[in-house]
């Protein structure tokens, strides 16, 4: 089938720029000589796992409890659930081991650590506890030198769980574009869990998993002497945030909703499309570097960028994109199909349960996608 | 089951000021004399659009023909799909429409209605074509003096089709927050139709709908004479961005997300929340005439507001609420349940495949959304 015959709005994943962009990250892990395990969070499918471990990933990560269980049913058993655990979920994080999981889970908080520790007592469950390090983001995790580090190791070491290792992530390079600016960034998150794992090695635990990851990061670093292991998901599809930022060019940029232009606005100078805020997400992440794109770039049918041309605002299922002059109207005719690359790929592929996936304009497989919690 | 066993984040309907919303409505159609036709888009869901039939609505209106699909299989015919209609999807819509569905369709272009005209030749439907008119919003539609008014409707009255009326929407209203700029536009919007009924009557066109609608308007409307019917969707539920206009106050707000408390960043005087942009969405709406709403309002597990708490910023699973004092943290220890007031409630919910309809505390019926294209 061509593109041309889907409805629309309806998600695009174009496969060579998949395999492509999965080969290059591989390719920068490879190089720095550590393992990648890549965040599912974005693509959320078990068939772009499988792409990713046949390309040579050891082990995924996960956003959501939903996610590990569906990746479980597709057989992925190492998983690391990279968000702060609380007590209620622990349940459920168990039942997954029992199923056959070997699954981190991950915490900054002495609180949740002494759950686990009851909580593997009382269900006989050897959790692997990851505990997170803030090193710079201050989104969660403690800094390297917080004393709460060791106690938070002992109390694991001496549970029926096991104290696996050490995790950060680096959401701060996302406020620069510089590729020396990154780079820096990429040293500080690598000297912040190293840091914390030789105190705790030096404290008598063993350190297993010393993670780092974010796309940028990931990318730019040029040492990682110490860490095991790289996480990092919207490289598999890229999109326009991670495009202002220099990390990416638009011809790299796998993820695209197909829309259909339903409407002009001749006195307003804009075309309507039937790709608004919900088939978009109103994902505003590129404007600190490039705010015209608004909420997307315009492509053609095929998937040629179309210069200047942007999703400037949109309503819940209207996309407004203001025109160049008055040939767009002509050039863009109702029911004429465009394709729009995302501002932030894991908001908009959230609104979809599954990707059309692509080889140029020819539609293959349709791979499902797990949302919700 | 109490709200406090639901694993988070998790979508709350609270039932009670549910059935008030649909009330006040209801009361203010019945006041000015005119047809209620709420907007499905919001709550996506058979048993809310039941509750909403039961209480006096006459019909409904959708946003996706998804929709229309999903409302026709629990036997509702009387549908609107208040969209831009497209060439390509009007096969879709003459399948509705053999199945049962008493459809009106939108467009504001003379292409679109010659191939409403074609399609509905080829297999002989009766398309019911409402024409958008532009009220002052400048979204879609044609100002009521556009000669093409005249042109689409004759298009249509000499095919196998049948022209149905006129129809706007004052999205404008959104830009307000004083009652008597609302009621300004109310009379705008509703003028705006009239006229263009006027003008197609004296070319000899029976204009059978004149409809209106968006939330704030239909509230504030003193007087709709001449108009037919009334549609408004996010009333029903309301959000922070009405609130932050003055529509409605915080305790009518029948949606909320329950989230628990999965980090305390103490360096940075924040609390971090399992709700973040995918569970929340990144609309901004608020902004406007409430900067301090960010991505939500913080109530406590049992729905009572915090003052000034709010998410401040969210990353794809995180929600940021920064603390008023340090006694926030030991108010909302880690594992806490929070209820979050979406600022847009249309964009929340397509986050969720269901809602728990709660009553108090209590947890009742589970009601399923038609979500995606």
């Amino acid at each position: 089938m061509n593109v041309s015959e889907l409805p629309t709005p309806t998600l695009l994943l174009d496969r060579r720029r998949l395999v492509a962009n999965i080969a290059r990250m591989q390719a920068s892990a490879d190089r720095l000589g550590v393992a990648l395990r890549p965040h599912l969070k974005t693509l959320k499918s078990a068939a772009a796992a499988e792409a990713l471990i046949t390309a040579g990933a050891r082990g995924i990560t996960v956003s959501t409890l939903k996610e590990a269980a569906y990746f479980l049913d597709h057989g992925i058993t190492d998983i690391t659930y990279a968000v702060g655990m609380v007590p209620a979920k622990l349940p459920a994080a168990a039942e997954l081991i029992a199923r056959g999981a070997d699954l981190k889970i991950m915490t900054d908080s002495v609180a949740v650590a002494q759950a686990v520790a009851a909580e593997a007592e009382r269900s006989n469950t050897r959790f692997k506890l990851l505990l997170e390090i803030d090193c710079g983001d201050h989104r969660g995790g403690l800094l390297p030198q917080n004393e709460e580090i060791l106690v938070i190791a002992g109390l694991i070491a001496e549970s029926v769980a096991h104290f696996e290792g050490v995790l950060t992530h680096a959401g701060h390079s996302y406020g620069v574009n510089e590729p020396a600016a990154v780079e820096r960034i990429a040293a500080e998150e690598r000297d912040a869990v190293v840091s914390a794992a030789l105190r705790l090695r030096a404290a008598g635990h063993s350190v297993d998993t010393v993670s780092v990851g974010s796309t940028p990061t990931a990318l730019f670093a040029t040492d990682l002497a110490g860490v095991t292991e790289l996480r990092a998901g919207v490289y598999t599809v890229f999109d326009m945030d991670q495009q202002s930022r220099g990390v990416c060019e638009t011809g790299e940029i796998a993820l695209s909703v197909l829309a259909s232009v339903i409407g002009h606005n001749r006195a307003a100078g804009k075309i309507l499309l039937d790709a608004g805020g919900l088939a978009l997400s109103k994902d505003r992440s590129a404007d600190h570097f490039r705010p015209e794109v608004g909420y997307g770039q315009v492509c053609d049918a095929e998937g040629n960028l179309i210069p200047d041309l942007y999703v400037t605002s949109v309503s819940q299922e209207h996309g407004h994109v203001a025109v160049r002059d008055d040939g767009d109207f002509e050039r863009f005719a109702i029911g004429c199909q465009l394709r729009i690359l995302p501002v932030h790929a894991c908001m908009t592929a959230a609104a979809y349960d599954y990707f059309n996936v692509i080889e140029g304009t020819e539609v293959g497989e349709r791979w499902d996608r797990v949302n919700g919690w």
